[in-house]
Order: C-alpha cells, then sequence, then structure tokens
C-alpha cells in the first residue's frame, strides 16, 4: 500500500471522526481498498457527496435482514407482520383493480391524491380535534421516512441543533446530518432495575433536556409511541417537551406511526397541546395504521407554512406518490372514518389483537431468562440480555448486543435487532444490554419462536 | 413595511441572484410579505434550508396543472395518456390483488423487490448487451425522478460542475443545485428556418460543448429521446459526448426514459460505447415504459460503484419503493421480456400506436399558423409561436411563451407548457417562441383540441 493511499484513509477517518460521528462507518475501509484495486482515473468518481458521506452505507435493516434470511432464520426482527392483519386492504386494491380506471395508473396531485388528503383532512381533523385544510395541511409522502426526510431536510440548516431522545428510530440522526445538523441527544434511562420492567420506567433526566436547549436548537423529534422502546410519554412529559419548545421557540417533529397501537396508557398528539399546533409537525403512516409496511405511504400534517416547506423538499426529490396505492388507502380511511371511536375500527381492534401476542413474548422471554421491558405501545418489545449474554462483550470490532444477535441467528435460527442501532454513539452503552423483537406475527412464527427460546442454551 | 425589512428582502434577492439564478424565485417576495403578518417569534421557523432556498418553491407542473384544472381546459400540458394504452398493466394489478398475499402488502428489498430486479436485469441486459446482476448494479427508485435525485445528490459534491444540455427536462437544473453544483448549460439550437423542422434541426455548437467540459466537470446529464424536444441524439452526437467524457474523466447520467418511443430514428445507449458502461448510469421508467405515469416507479442501471453511491441517498431519503407495485411491473416486465424484438411487444407497437397521434398534431399545428418541431421519438412536440403569438412580448413580469400558454388556457381552453420551463435563465430567450403539446391523448382530446386549434383567432 503505497504512502498516499495511506494519507488517504487517514484523512477520510479525520473528517468522519470531526463529524457528529453518531454512526460508525465500518463498511468505509474495506470500500477504500476495493476502489485502489481500480484505476486511478477512475476513482474519483466514487466519491460520495460529503453530506451523505458523514452517515455512509451502513444500514442496520440491510445488514440484519440480509443475515435473517442467509441463515433462514425465524424473523421477529425487522418489524412487520406476516400476516394480513387488515382484511380489507387488499379488498379495497382489488376494488381499484376490477374497476380499470386508466387515472388510477396515471399521475395524481403531488402534494397528496385528493381522495387521500381529504381522508386524512377528516380523519385528523378529529384527533387533533381542529379542521385541517386537505389542500395545504396534509403532504402525503413516502413512507413516513418520506415525511421526515422532506421535514429534516427543510428545517434544518447548517449549524442547527436537532434534539433526539433515546433510544431513537435509527434515520432521524442520519437525515439530520444530511440536512447540516448536529444532533444533541437526551437519552432514556430505565429508573428501576425490577425483574420486569415497562416503558413508563424508562425516563430523562429532566436537567439534561433543559439543558439539551439552546439558541441553536431548531427541533425536537418525538416519537410516542415510541419504536424500539413501545413508550408512550404521558401528558405531563409531552408538556415539558412543549414547554421547553416554547420557551426556545424551537419546531416539534412528532412521529406518531403507532398512534393506534395502545395498551396501557393513551396516546396523546403534542400538537393538541397550547402554543404547539403552530410548531408541530405530525407524521403518520399507512404502513402502520393500516398493517401494510409495503405501501410506503405516510403523510404530514401542520401549519401551512411547514408544510409548504417540507413540500418544496417533496418537490424535488419525488414529486409524487404512486396513485394506486393512494387510492387503495383513501378507501380504507373512508371505511375507518365511518365507524371511528367504535369496537370494529381497526384504530380500535389493532390494540386487542396485539396485546395478547405481547404478553405472551413477554412470559417466553422471562422464561428465557431475558427481562423483557413491557411496551406500552406499538409492537416492539425490549429484552435485557445481561443476565443470559454474560459471554459477550462490547470490543472495538463490535457491540454486545450486536454480537448475541447474531449469534441467535447464526447459532440458534431466530432474529432480533441490536437495541445500539438506535442510540447515538456517545450513548451505545446505555442500549447495549438490550436487544429487540417484533411481536406482530402470525401464530407459526410465535409458536416457532417459543420453540427456540424454551431450548435457549447460551454458550 | 420597515426599512429592516426591506433590508432583509434585498438581502434575501441578493443571496438569491448571486446563485446559479436557473430559476427565478417569484413566490419569495410574496411569500415574505406573508411571513411579516405572522410575530417575529415565529417566523425563524419559516427558513427553509439554504441548498432548498436556491430552488425555491416555482414548479411549473404545480402551477399549469392547476391553471389548466381551474379553468377546464383540454389538456395538452402534462405529458400522460388519458387512456388505458397498455391493456394487461390493470390486469396484472388485478392478478396480484386476486393472489390476496399479505407480503405484496409489506417491506419488500430496499433496492429493489427481487422479482423486478430480476426482470429490470434481465431485460436491459439484452438492450445493453451485457450481464447486468439484478443484487448490485439495479436500483428500483420512486420515478426516473427519484433516480435522478439520487444520482445527482450522491455523485455531485460543492463546486462541481454538472454540464445539460438545453432545451432539458426541468428537474435537473434544481437537483443538481441542491447537490452543490453549478450548472453550465450548452443550447441546442434550430439550423435552420423552414416551415417545417424536427427535432434532428436543433444541434449544439461544438465548440460551445467543448468548452463546457473542465477540470470542474463531474458529469453531464444526456436525455435521449429528448423531452420536451423529442430528439433522439445519433451515434455520432452521443459518441463526441462519450469522447470529452473519457477526456475529461467525468461521470454520464442518461436520462432514457423515452427509450421505446421513437419514430425516425433507432435508439443508441450512450452506455453501450466503448469506455462508456464504467462511468455511466442509465435511468428508466416504469411510467413511460408502461405508460403508467402514476406508477411512480423508475431504475438505476450502472455499474455497482456507482449504484451504491446511488443507494446510500435512497436508503437516507425513502429506503424503499412500494411492493405491491414493483410486483405488478415486475409481471408486465416478464410479459415483455418474453416477446421481446417482437411486433407485439408493447416496446414496439407503442410507437406505432403514437405515430398517427404526431402525424395529426403536427398538421393542425401547421393549420393553426403554428410551425412544429418534428419529433423523432417521445410524445411531446414543440410548436414555434412566433407568427400567431406576435402580440405576446417577454417583459419583467413573465416570459412570451408563459403569457401565450396562459392566454390559450384561459380564453381558448387549450393547456400546453411554456417552453422556458426547460431553459436557464440565462437561455430562455432562445426557448421563448416555443410552447410544448402532449400528443400521447384519446381520440376524444384530440378531437377536442383539433376544434380549438381550428378556431384559433389570436387577439
Amino acid at each position: 500500500m503505497s504512502l498516499n493511499s495511506i494519507k488517504t484513509i487517514h484523512k477520510c477517518f479525520n473528517s468522519y471522526q470531526s463529524l457528529n460521528g453518531f454512526t460508525k462507518n465500518l463498511n468505509k475501509y474495506s470500500s477504500i481498498l476495493n476502489h485502489r484495486k481500480m484505476s486511478d482515473n477512475v476513482n474519483k468518481h466514487y466519491e460520495l457527496n460529503s453530506r451523505y458521506a458523514k452517515v455512509g452505507d451502513k444500514n442496520v435493516w440491510v445488514e440484519f435482514t440480509a443475515l435473517a434470511r442467509d441463515y433462514n432464520a425465524v424473523n421477529l426482527g425487522q418489524g412487520f407482520p406476516d400476516y394480513d392483519s387488515v382484511k380489507y386492504l387488499n379488498e379495497k386494491a382489488l376494488e381499484v383493480s376490477k374497476e380499470s380506471n386508466n387515472l388510477m395508473h396515471q399521475y395524481t396531485r403531488s402534494p397528496g391524491h385528493l381522495r387521500l388528503a381529504n381522508a386524512i383532512a377528516k380523519c385528523y381533523g378529529s384527533f387533533l380535534n381542529r379542521e385541517i385544510n386537505p389542500q395545504n395541511e396534509v403532504l402525503v409522502t413516502v413512507g413516513a421516512y418520506g415525511s421526515l426526510f422532506n421535514a429534516l431536510s427543510s428545517f434544518v440548516s447548517d449549524g442547527d441543533e436537532v434534539i433526539i431522545i433515546e433510544p431513537f428510530y435509527d434515520c432521524y440522526a442520519p437525515m439530520s446530518a444530511i440536512a447540516g445538523a448536529k444532533c444533541v441527544f437526551v437519552p432514556l434511562r430505565p429508573k428501576t432495575e425490577n425483574e420486569v420492567t415497562t416503558s413508563a420506567d424508562w425516563v430523562w433526566d429532566e436537567k439534561e433536556l433543559e439543558s439539551a436547549f439552546s439558541s441553536k436548537t431548531k427541533l425536537i423529534v418525538v416519537n410516542t409511541p415510541n419504536n424500539p422502546l413501545g413508550k408512550i410519554y404521558s401528558r405531563e412529559e409531552l408538556q415539558k417537551i412543549a414547554d421547553l419548545c416554547i420557551k426556545h421557540n424551537t419546531l416539534c417533529i412528532s412521529d406518531e406511526v403507532y398512534e393506534h397501537i395502545t395498551y396501557d396508557r393513551a396516546h396523546t398528539r403534542i400538537a393538541t397541546l397550547p402554543g404547539m399546533w403552530e410548531r408541530t409537525i405530525t407524521v403518520g403512516s399507512a404502513g402502520k395504521a393500516f398493517s401494510s409496511t409495503g405501501a410506503k405511504l405516510g403523510w404530514t400534517i401542520g401549519p401551512k407554512e411547514l408544510i409548504r416547506l417540507c413540500q418544496i423538499v417533496h418537490n424535488n426529490s419525488i414529486y409524487c406518490c404512486p396513485t394506486f396505492i393512494q387510492e387503495v388507502i383513501a378507501r380504507c380511511f373512508e371505511l375507518e372514518i365511518a365507524r371511528l371511536g367504535h369496537d370494529e375500527s381497526y384504530f380500535k381492534s389493532i390494540s386487542a389483537e396485539l396485546k395478547p401476542k405481547r404478553d405472551r413474548l413477554a412470559k417466553l422471554l422471562i422464561d428465557a431468562g431475558l427481562k423483557p421491558v413491557i411496551p406500552e405501545g406499538g409492537y416492539f418489545m425490549l429484552a435485557d440480555i445481561s443476565t443470559i449474554a454474560k459471554n459477550f462483550k462490547t470490543d472495538e470490532t463490535d457491540f454486545k448486543d450486536s454480537k448475541f444477535v447474531k449469534y441467535l441467528i447464526k447459532e440458534k435460527g431466530l432474529a432480533t435487532i441490536p437495541n445500539t442501532a438506535f442510540y447515538s454513539d456517545e450513548h451505545k452503552h446505555v442500549g447495549e444490554n438490550f436487544i429487540r423483537f417484533c411481536f406482530f406475527k402470525n401464530e407459526t412464527t410465535l409458536e416457532k419462536a417459543a420453540e427456540i427460546l424454551k431450548n435457549l442454551h447460551v454458550d
């Protein structure tokens, strides 16, 4: 290896380390080595835009989904139902196909197919207890993921600070960094060390939260119910965030994709707190509301001035979402609007459907020597592995939870997700004793998982 | 208005004008005035990320689609078929719905649903005359638009130059600028002034093209068949670009979405020229290949090192595309792969279907006193309005073609798109005598347009 190429690698590492450092770009080194094999002439093409180079190409979903597939593992990793929880969704797709209307296969309105925008406005008008204008207070996006990308890309500028509460859904940090933000992380920590804890036991240090806010803070990302923890923020907790947002005049992105999946506490919407509507965008998802992650359809709801900014990114990156699936989801919404608040509403029945699965998994985990954190909402559960994974240690190659997850996949045929994926580099040690399970699975999958957990002998 | 607010507006305009200036942010002034009505406290939220602020929120499609709708005009503006040109596409949607497979409504592989990636690799393997690896040489995106956003966002860094040939599909310039590029524009100019010209008569000045390349050039965007002109670049023209790309060691983004719609010249793929595969990504679209713009599904094909860069942007902005529509398009591809090269192939029959429409529109335009530029490919046609729009002049409020298009919509009930939308500010005068028609319309629409054109008395 020449001196020059070593210098290049050092330069690359230094520039990387000087940045936010919330994600370790483990692939960078090997990819640099690969590039060395090509001619220098071609090399210069493979330089990634520096904003994206900060976050690199390591992606927990790509990595662990591939590993689970390679080992044909029982997959409680990636979060999606492996059975048709909403039977009518496919029926609506069939209905739209049968009508054979060419317009369902052509461009629709850029900020959202009108029938869907109208349905979202009506439904969330009820949830947020205010009139929502479908023309300019709703933006339909490529999943909640797309909503978050639009909002973070447009709201944040170089030097702004974004506050993220840990553990967090892993895209918040790279998306913020790409837009130019410095991320300020506030970890939730378990306040008890009982055998069985719940997500309500995970709380912030109030002083730590307060001191995260400064004149540089542009926004805070709130995720309730939270993924991976399942925490539903109490009204008091959300009021605390609202007070800080108002005091420091910051925006709030409220990711509420698991809004309908609640067990032990009602879901409060931060946009309904006094003074918050005008500074909040609420993010929702058809993938979660109708258990159809493949729809890749989400929405952003908020004051028109903020929606307009999101729309500029939307118009310059994808322009509009697929028409057919928007029509299908519009019809699903219309069905639900007609029975909102009734027991047969899917927005109610989904929690009743998932609660026994949650309780069953919790018992299985306890019996297997893992300590579950019982989630108040959502369809994920963290489990403390410290008792059974004593022989797994974090070192310079990998984190403890990540090593244990790989072991479970390869040796036991059970796939989960390491919790450190949901932490910044500075706080990964807070999360390294946990792994995340998804329990939105059919009986066969849960039975297979139960068999593996019952016979879990960790070497 | 206070002195401070006037200063703010001036500052904003100056910073805007010092930038690339390819799109006039006409809304900026009014939006600043609107914001003045709100409290200063809230104001600071509505600052757009500076990279997006460069391009602003003016969008020709949003503006003229809304105007056409408001005046209930016969729409030859936005480019999509208003009838089901591909009958089997909806049948495939019906087929997938009937199978009622829950996996069609859940997440699929991030870089592309495997069945679709396989079909694309097979099909383009044949087109490009090389084996394409579906695992790492294909990326499925939210339309060709998404492919272009991924590629420009990842390849381009601050200070790079991007060469764009005019007239150009309007997203190339803002997407390049958002990534940090300076755009260098090379206009095609008509070389004859005959009554009827074709898109082949529009050529670049070879010296101008050569001098656009420099050590700062990162890439050139080529669009063949071109939108809005319909030009299909000859092999010699593409070889000239290839020679310059190789000489200056630059990348090439080849937007070939109209690849199958050719009338008077065969389509050449620049990635097949010697030395070009490794520096080219080819962009295609289900919207154009299967006449289903609402599918919003596209693909990027190229060497794995370039696809990997595109995928980093993809993973951080939308993560994956909707599953259902990918399955539908995969089945459409499979049907076409089985009959590739045969007359019944849609990739052949679409040109035969559209040629009579093209010829009919050309005749209608000539009879109406407009001089058409006969396209060699695609489904758009430019028409020279200079003879009949003598009373329309470009001034500080608007361009001549834009004024004439608004007049046609409001007074005559016929919607088209002004050609200056496809030019940089510095060359809008080259394009201001033309408007763009889409002729991929059903008989009723074309008949209505014919009636309006036959009775066209321009004041």
